[in-house]
């Protein structure tokens, strides 16, 4: 399976949960995946329990943008943003595939800090979300 | 200049932080580097900035461990853990990279959320930070 193909399986899974279309993109998920969330410290073990997530995940949640997706070998980033009425959360995904099909992945995911500390406003401006 | 030689200036420069060698640091830099923070919307504008924030940032900030750094032409993105007493925080690094220095970043820094919600409890299992 080439990077090409791999990165490719990556978009299709976030478009396809943006469509929460879950039988599809269930197609793309191994039987033994792992998925961490390090910011909350929290891990999904198996294709059965990382789907229950995505399928009861509340919403509204907004609106997935894709930013970049780049890949080695069988490693696949991605740079998610998603748009909600309250603002932009970020995504940061570590993917591992395995024939064509995601088998382990490291998610970032980030949010609004708020305003930063002051000490460092003279050398930075603000931007927007 | 090949992907190689770029991956190689970004682990540089993530262990010339952690040994705060801010002058061999800087001359990877790009003199026009332009650095984003989206978790607190804060950008860096040049390289006597993005170095003034560097030199500035309040101590003790941690122990820098690079967990991943993979590149594609002139795009390196870096997978960090930063521990100290606290906990872990994460940060990973999206850099652009000009004639074998840094010209333009977004880093997204990842803080423990937290106890997740209740909901998706019955299909996560918590791991350590």
């Amino acid at each position: 399976v080439s990077v090409e193909a791999n990165t490719a399986v990556v978009r299709r899974l976030w478009t396809l949960f943006q469509a929460r279309d879950w039988d599809a993109a269930e197609a793309l998920v191994h039987p033994d995946i792992v998925v961490d969330w390090p910011d909350t410290r929290e891990r999904m073990r198996g294709r059965a329990n990382f789907m229950a997530v995505q399928r009861n995940y509340p919403e509204p949640w907004g609106t997935i943008e894709i930013r970049r997706v780049i890949g080695r070998n069988d490693l696949v980033v991605a740079e998610i943003a998603v748009h909600d009425a309250r603002g932009t959360t970020f995504a940061i995904s570590f993917a591992e595939l395995e024939a064509g099909r995601i088998v382990r992945a490291v998610e970032y995911w980030v949010d609004d800090d708020g305003a930063p500390p002051a000490w460092r406003a003279q050398w930075t401006e603000r931007i927007a979300g």
